[in-house]
């Protein structure tokens, strides 16, 4: 038919799921939605194609350069599969501004497009989790949204201090700190990036870059980044309003059982960040980097006119987590599989197989059968490898007397009777 | 910040999924998927990003070239966006040939894209339910699938005969009409291309031009056009294994409580189907269309190498199925909503309810706060819309006594305790 063959490699960088996958895929996002459900969270989704201008605003620019897939379609529209999820909850909830009761919470689980090298935890597609909640620049929203990032984690089995950490720390802080210090625009940026890649960098290689940016603030600022304690800032910026802000955050979470770790490296790239920002890390030294980041945007649907509305939120991506479970032994490897298999010894008996089978499912026990012309023995062990509890072998004398046995691979016992009696022994 | 608003709009064709869109797409796919897993299936997924050449192959040249969303990455890939799943299943099928336990049953619910111009549903992004087995060609697996699909109207309460119809063909039969006749492949490509668009043209233009296509063997073609009953096709193909097998299906399926109709205009355009072809077709005249469609596609892992394995499957569209849902008042428009409000009566307790919230949360309690600065009975009101079933009012009396009042929503019952009283009150 064809002189070529067709690979049967995904395309570079995505991946497949087979059930095996998919598996874990839908233990992890099952966690998501009941954990955020738990906290009056609803669901919403959008396509993956977006207009290409969503991104040329203000923040992305890097990516949507270097990083996005950007194509024109055949209406000449430019499209982009989205990057992050963000710019187009923003969209949505401007483009409902007047009809949505605020506050409102929000989640989803979106697949994300990203053109960029491989690397470990690194594809180009990628699945997040992501909660924001918007209408509210109270610091109990703050509090809300990180309580709900640790109960996630502690759904999945995770000890905060032992297996993850919550790092925390505020951009209004930061902004304080650079008023205190008079610190005009564009310092203000050169520091702030550079901050960001304080953990990338040997002290003194930092501490040299910092003085060529920020000469006599030096110091200070300096004093600031290394902060191991919300308590131990400079003291000239205690009496702000961010100070309070952030104090409230951490002594309310301490009381609520979520210790935070105030880590003033914490600057999260996106430029749109006003408020509080965090971060969940791996303590495993293996998986050296964040899990989740998120933090207050207050500004960003003011790109859409009218009056901006507050939002906080975070993504969570599917790669780092299940690196994350995996390697602290967290990850269920639970498959779905049927209750029951049938099995028929011969071909001719399938349809009668089929029959049976179909009794067994209205009866609300998940039903397969074994189609194959596989010998009975092989159909067993592999019903066996499939965790299917109960296997009824099908052949002459069952079809001629309806009388059947069945058996529970679990425990190796036995039991006869018609399709009603077993059907009530496995349903009791 | 910019000069110009970003305009709120989705991407043309595609769909914005609000909390309220969204439950009805989880109702669907949670109905899709509790019963292809009674049913044994396993879930499995891909990207939505494919090599192009997966479609250049074959069948769907006219789906490439006019109808896909193709792009060249930036590393000079061609790349499509999935517009159909079958090729994928198809390749990862192939790629684990070795691995794989035949039979295999695997369904999953991708969202296809298709260029195309808008009409009533047909957008250019949609999800679809795909169900396959690979690895059978006796009829009991085109029995299996074709109850699966049954199966799955009758879980959303849609009766057959009813509300909808299944209409069966079989490609092999009408092959076996072309060798009674010994039409040649040109005359049969011509007379099973103007056969597929029977049903959209008058009955003497169609005569007409099946006349020009087949000549003197058009009044058997037509006699086997017009049968309304495998009983009454032509005598000369009642003696092929094709009409034993399409005959055996009908009859099984007649005993298993799910009545078919033959209907030989079902062809299903894409030319990889070999074997039985069938169609849902929704009985409300304003919804003339097929709901579901699929057949055996015996060849379509041959594009890989090696053996061909046998297929059959189906695709179910969310756009169609949501049409016959709200058309027969099948829809439920139950929205995911917490069973707990918290309801501070000032921004002030806000932190207050936080933790209030947590412990009902803890103990399983969907439970969400009001945390903006709205009059407590217009929180209420709100809360109710939602569907919320209790509330709690917290003010400075309720935080002060730690005595709290529970509000039923539902039937306007209250009562009073602490918080571990008020949790074993909802949770009884």
């Amino acid at each position: 038919m064809n002189d070529k063959k067709l690979s049967t490699e995904p395309y570079k960088g995505v991946r497949d799921f087979y059930p095996e996958n998919m598996a874990e895929q839908r233990y992890m996002f099952e966690v998501w939605r009941l954990t955020a459900e738990q906290f009056g969270f609803q669901e919403y989704n959008a396509s993956v194609l977006e207009p290409a201008e969503l991104y040329r605003h203000k923040t992305s620019t890097e990516i949507v350069n270097e990083q996005t897939y950007s194509f024109t379609d055949r209406g000449d529209r430019a499209v982009t599969l989205r990057p992050e999820m963000t710019p187009t909850v923003a969209r949505m909830i401007a483009g409902r501004r007047r009809e949505l009761s605020f506050p409102v919470r929000w989640y989803s689980i979106p697949n994300l497009f990203r053109y960029e090298r491989m690397q470990r935890g690194r594809l180009r597609e990628h699945w997040q989790l992501n909660c924001d909640i918007f209408g509210i620049d109270d610091v109990s929203a703050d509090v809300e949204i990180i309580l709900l990032a640790n109960e996630i984690f502690k759904n999945f089995g995770a000890e905060n201090g032992l297996h993850y950490e919550i790092h925390v720390s505020s951009r209004r802080l930061l902004e304080a700190l650079y008023d205190s210090l008079t610190l005009d625009k564009e310092i203000r940026l050169g520091v702030t990036r550079l901050a960001d890649r304080k953990n990338k960098m040997e002290v003194d290689e930092f501490k040299r870059q910092m003085q060529s940016i920020a000469g006599e603030t030096t110091s200070v600022i300096l004093s600031f980044l290394n902060a191991d304690n919300i308590n131990v800032v400079p003291e000239t910026i205690k009496d702000t309003p961010a100070y309070t802000e952030i104090l409230t955050l951490i002594n309310t979470m301490t009381d609520l059982d979520c210790q935070l770790v105030f880590d003033p490296t914490i600057i999260r790239g996106f430029d749109y960040y006003t408020g509080i920002v965090f971060e969940v890390m791996d303590l495993d030294p293996e998986n050296n980097r964040a899990l989740l980041g998120g933090g207050r945007y207050d500004n960003l649907t003011e790109l859409f006119g009218g009056e901006p509305i507050p939002g906080i939120g975070f993504g969570f991506g599917d790669v780092a987590l299940r690196n994350f479970l995996i390697s602290h032994d967290l990850m269920t490897t639970d498959i779905t599989s049927s209750r029951l298999a049938i099995l028929p010894t011969e071909v001719k008996h399938n349809l009668a197989g089929e029959k049976i089978a179909q009794t067994f499912r209205t009866a609300g026990i998940s039903t397969t059968i074994d189609l194959s012309n596989k010998k009975v023995g092989k159909k067993i062990s592999l019903a066996s490898e499939q965790f299917i509890q109960f296997v009824l072998v099908l052949g002459d004398d069952e079809i001629k007397t309806k009388q059947y046995k069945l058996k529970n691979l679990t425990d190796g016992t036995e039991i006869s009777g018609t399709v009603e009696e077993l059907i009530s022994e496995i349903t009791k």
